[in-house]
């Protein structure tokens, strides 16, 4: 079967191929580890500290020691030999690896003989096309994820406003920390982490990534985006609400309103042969129709200047995306909308759902009030 | 200056080169972005989602969107043509780069007439000697470790055992999955975060990377072993304590005296200008001479089979390490220090504190009891 040795391929975990290695064979190492994918079997190399991990994780794929590949029993920095030793085993000489795959083992492996050729788009393409237990294990990361808003926005709501302006909770300043604190408490209690969950208010709110810092206080907006990852299965959920506690400003409401318009469009719009790219336009014409400009001001982007989505699976950011690209969606896509406008004099809104994609149109996995103004 | 160019360093964060990112210029991005460190200068590209953020932490670095590059605004998978773009305006020619550099960027770069060289050792060797912030950054996230310790054995301590030889707390089975739920939340509270938390029992106990999973019973070995990241620094922290519940068995007292002693030990051995392969040697000896054979069994590897220790500070595993290779130790390192025992039918025991290695010693950066049995 020539298809052992061309449709072989090559990941290497612990170098951003990680979600790779888990998708094709189960395993989620600590420390860095090899595995051969082949067209008919999977070989996996971890260090001898793994190896019993790796058995029981790694269902029906081949698990080595370095010792067992003949090389010396433990050393964390020996992939390029596990690389070259495993292949001339399986007598693999041509590969095909991830754009991220590392560079020291490609050049061993060259070195070696072996071919390698870098997967043009993704090395597991299938990724794209989530199966119903994907989809369930996104919802259950996703339904934490709510669960983590709700319980922001009740303490938003149960916080008083103090004459400085702060919110206070119990008697202490309510800041972008505490609200964190409480947000990453809910998703553990789901078995879900969050490394990155943005809880930012008024000036922070108008850069996306900024996760926010400080006292939260009265008519700013609060955006709340929880990316949590499932402790188990891997999969990740993605999930933002925007609220203002006290009256909102009217240019608030006006941002609101048409954030909220062109995300409902936007999933509405969301069904299989449909191109990304055109519902991605449709959300830059609904915001610019609605008055928001969206240009460079003093070195910093204002209005609407991200894509509208992106898939989500072992990965937080995957293929495809909501975007600039002409890719149509299909069934089994899960892929999160999520139009947002920043200003840096008002704030920031951002409103985002993850949605299966299904015959049927998009199925929001987990639901969640869009509720604006805390009074 | 030819410095410039040949001094000149390439990271890609989101590929593994995370650490090294954050340590050149302080960003931790949530996307890829690129980092061109020269002799004289930092260049930082990032997605212009990041921009805002990137500029506030990256101090003194110069920060570029794709768009000021004359690249297209916004695009994820452009990390190769952003690099080529950067060196060409940089001027740059030859550049140093990690292993685990991304080979999609290496050949691109390649193409454009770059040359590229793989740091033989580390891409950042000034990172093994940590400077007086980063060892108390280290020291907070040790101190969070050790207070989940406390709040670990204060649960199996106050369990009671079932007439089933299982553990109970407030009439619930005292899992390994709950017990991790309690370290999780201690170290939540002190602003860290932990993702492969160890809280294994018996066999799972035997196995050094097993996270433990079911009920705790009576009279088997309970490794706890936790090492957070601070979320705030990035910088990490590594112990383990073993403990058990009821009496232990006479095996498994003299598992824990010889880990102990030979832990002891090494902690004593460390200073500046020792050999770190003679350190993990005697640990070796100290074991066998307490009757530990460490060998492999039905193709199970029982007894000490790893490391005395590692280095610890933006990455979990640094070097240099307490392992076979002929390093020695310097003023400024910090090292794990964590032997083991593990044999399937009587649990595993292992005992491990981080320690600054200074003019007098080792400094312990957190102190936790070392209690084994609770009664």
């Amino acid at each position: 079967m020539k298809k052992t040795s061309t449709g072989a391929r090559l990941v290497v975990a612990g170098s951003g191929d990680a979600a790779n290695m888990r998708y094709a064979c189960g395993f989620q190492p600590v420390d860095p580890v090899l595995l051969l994918h082949t067209a008919r079997e999977r070989h996996l190399v971890v260090p001898v500290l793994e190896v019993g991990r790796a058995r029981e994780e790694a269902k029906g794929t081949r698990v080595y020691t370095p010792e067992e590949l003949g090389l010396p029993l433990y050393d964390r920095r020996s992939i390029a030999a596990w690389a070259v030793q495993l292949l001339k085993r399986a007598r693999v000489q041509r590969v095909r690896v991830a754009e991220q795959f590392p560079l020291g083992v490609a050049r061993a492996l060259e070195e070696s003989g072996v071919q390698l050729e870098i997967a043009s788009a993704a090395l597991y393409p299938e990724r794209e096309s989530k199966s119903k237990k994907e989809i369930e294990a996104i919802a259950v990361a996703q339904q934490a994820a709510a669960a983590a808003v709700r319980a922001a926005v009740a303490d938003i709501r149960n916080a008083h406003i103090a004459r400085s302006g702060e919110l206070k909770l119990n008697r202490a300043v309510l800041s972008s920390e505490r609200l964190r604190q409480t947000i990453d408490r809910t998703l553990l209690a789901h078995d879900c982490a969050a490394r990155e969950t943005i809880a930012a208010c008024g000036r922070h709110a108008a850069d996306p990534h900024h996760r926010g810092e400080g006292p939260l206080r009265v008519s700013e907006t609060i955006v709340l985006d929880i990316f949590p990852q499932h402790r188990k299965t891997g999969y990740w959920g993605d999930i933002t609400r925007t609220v203002v506690k006290g009256p909102a400003t009217p240019k608030q409401l006006l941002m609101y309103r048409a954030v909220l318009k062109a995300q409902a469009q936007a999933r509405a719009r969301i069904k299989p042969g449909v191109r990304a790219d055109r519902i991605h336009k449709e959300v830059q014409d609904t915001l610019r129709a609605a008055g928001f400009r969206t240009e460079i001001v003093n070195g910093t982007p204002v209005g609407f200047f991200h894509g509208t989505g992106h898939s989500i699976g072992l990965d937080i950011h995957e293929a495809p995306s909501i975007s600039l690209a002409p890719v149509r969606l299909r069934a089994g896509h899960v892929v999160t909308v999520e139009p947002g406008l920043y200003y840096p004099e008002d704030g920031g809104v951002r409103i985002e759902d993850t949605v299966a994609v299904t015959a049927r149109g998009a199925r929001v996995l987990a639901t969640c009030p869009y509720t604006f103004e805390l009074k």
